[in-house]
């Protein structure tokens, strides 16, 4: 296997921290988004959409969503499982990673990517040729990243990991959105969320957040 | 079971649809999104962030999240198989249903919720308060929907459905947005798009499309 990464990405960190619970290695490529390398006939070629992480299988199989590559590791490497147990567990995991994703990533991706300066004409991700940045959805992203914040303190005072008693793909989706956040969208944790921050040490401590 | 539903909203129609197929069938309220009545203190003492569908299970479970729904359905009435067979098309149907609700579904989202007079202040769904809309992003979005109608007519030229030979959820999220794109965010597929227009009158002619 090949997997089209980027150390700067949090969707890529996604991958490799599922990865890395699992045991799993592989070829890895880095490819330079901010420089546009991800738009290149050359990436483009590989993975049409121009979006990372693309994970490439031996067969040459292309599979370039993160959750769908979770999803392939998963299946053939099912211990330690990262996706829930039984189907209400499973259910659950997948609700709460998908809380993450929509209240709390896509946010911060909109507070990063309708600011950044390099980003102007990039107002989306991939090959979807200019799209021109909207500030307004910064500012609607940093105060949808604060609600998401306050919503997770709450929930974190009720169970050790996003989706209850385990860690899961949920935790690693969250840890991947609050790096990102705190980091490239400039809106960390605040103060007064204790719960948020210590899952967020118990989390950042498992070697897997290094990968 | 119980489904809090909605017969106008998008994501509802995608678990009814799953239902259907998988022949289930439960307890059906609907809930005036329109109206508000998502948050009101009654169903958000059920499903606090306000979202349809919501499923309640017998032992008191609540499945708030649309994809989690369809995989416990999955999970517990595995035929027809509809989120994929071995883990290579596992990976696929979820990249595909994901590649549905990014380049689509959000898109549609974007183009409805900012143009539509009665969600000025509701710029964003669920109990998330007052978010204003942003006129740009309809524009952005109905944009976006033209560039995925144009991308799913060169993939359906080469396959029957959206993730390759076999019905799936990505084709239920597909017809979905489709539906709303063309109604609620008056966004129809443009008539060049042939591949389309095959794929939907297909899809729409299943029985569960109805449901």
């Amino acid at each position: 296997m090949k997997l089209y990464d980027s150390k700067l990405a949090p969707n890529p960190r996604r991958v490799r921290m599922f990865m890395a619970e699992k045991g799993v290695s592989c070829e890895n490529e880095q490819v330079d988004i901010v420089g546009g390398e991800n738009l290149t006939d050359e990436f483009l070629a590989v993975s049409p959409r121009g979006l990372l992480p693309t994970l490439v299988l031996d067969d040459g199989t292309v599979l370039d969503e993160s959750v769908a590559i979770c999803r392939y590791l998963e299946e053939t490497h099912p211990e330690p499982a990262l996706l829930g147990t039984d189907p209400v567990n499973k259910a659950h995991v997948e609700a709460r990673q998908r809380h993450m994703e929509f209240d709390g990533m896509l946010a911060a991706m909109d507070a990063f990517r309708n600011a950044f300066p390099g980003f102007r004409e990039r107002g989306l991700g991939g090959s979807v040729g200019k799209v021109d940045a909207i500030p307004a959805l910064a500012d609607r992203g940093k105060a949808s990243l604060l609600r998401w914040y306050a919503a997770l303190d709450r929930d974190l005072a009720e169970s050790q990991y996003i989706a209850g008693d385990s860690f899961s793909i949920a935790d690693i989706t969250a840890l991947c959105t609050v790096d990102f956040a705190a980091g490239a969208a400039r809106c960390p944790v605040p103060d007064e969320c204790a719960n948020v921050k210590r899952w967020h040490a118990e989390v950042s401590s498992r070697p897997s957040a290094g990968a």
